[in-house]
């Protein structure tokens, strides 16, 4: 049987030397890789009590959707600047050069709601940090950040170590 | 009983006079509404023979993804130039000033394979040929495309006579 790292691809020396590319593309083309990936995060919430799942643009999508939906909840998308066309906050976070600013709808989280937030890839957590900044600026509270995959190597979980933190696939490297 | 039209928060004149902008997020933001719009699409798929949800960059993921999940189909996503990281084949489609480009992996959709394609709107239905001519070039059948929501007024089923096309919303105006 065929575990779900068996259905990531990954790209040597790319985009530079030195670094693997876990390609999560290759996942959802399969039908079974897809089932197992959506399954693998479903089992992260199962026992859990929240209200809404928060997923970043767009791979946040990807996953965060059909967790919402085969567990009946909510999904609110965070994402890129100018792009939500009601009243939004936003958060700024870095990136390798420079920094990118993601926004919320203002009543997408009613103070008191309990947030699962999902997305494809933890590497140094910047983007995770921010949607933790949003949900709680509107007064939600992160009860479980899951991922599909995980850069350990990168340290993002330092970051979030006040969280419940869970990754499907952790690879040691960056 | 709500239906799906009462979770489309309708904003006037946005983003500029006489246009009434449909917001798919406040859909999503009510558990019910997001169970209502994904079995609304998989209702329109249920009886058909296909192998692969096909979904544009990034609210086609959002409504792509949970039907394939729950039809145990796999899942191709179509991005905007630059974003997948293999081989891949591209088409150009008009905006309303210029022009833009969709890619899609090379290797994602096998010849013969039946491919349903879904998105959240249907406007002037420039992208959606966009990808058919992808899907196609592949060597895939298109054999559905679904929208939850479709702006009768900007004629898009109209590029798209050839092929079956659902809505589970039908606005008359633009």
């Amino acid at each position: 049987m065929k575990k779900l790292e068996d259905y990531v691809r990954s790209i040597p020396d790319f985009p530079e030397p030195g670094i693997i590319f876990r390609d999560v593309t290759s996942i959802l083309q399969d039908a079974d890789g897809l089932q197992l990936a959506v399954d693998s995060l479903r089992a992260m919430v199962k026992e859990l009590d929240y209200d809404v799942v928060v997923g970043p643009e767009s791979r946040g999508f990807i996953f965060g959707v059909p967790v919402a939906y085969a567990e009946h909840k909510s999904f609110v998308p965070v994402r890129k600047k100018g792009k939500l066309p009601c009243e939004t906050i936003s958060a700024e976070y870095e990136l390798e050069y420079g920094t990118a600013e993601i926004e919320i709808h203002k009543d997408a989280i009613r103070p008191g709601q309990k947030v699962v937030i999902v997305d494809d890839l933890i590497a140094t957590g910047g983007t995770t940090e921010a949607i933790i900044k949003l949900v709680e600026e509107l007064g939600g509270q992160v009860v479980k950040i899951c991922f599909v995959m995980e850069l350990a190597g990168l340290k993002g979980r330092e970051k979030l170590k006040d969280y419940a933190v869970d990754s499907a696939i952790v690879y040691e490297g960056k």
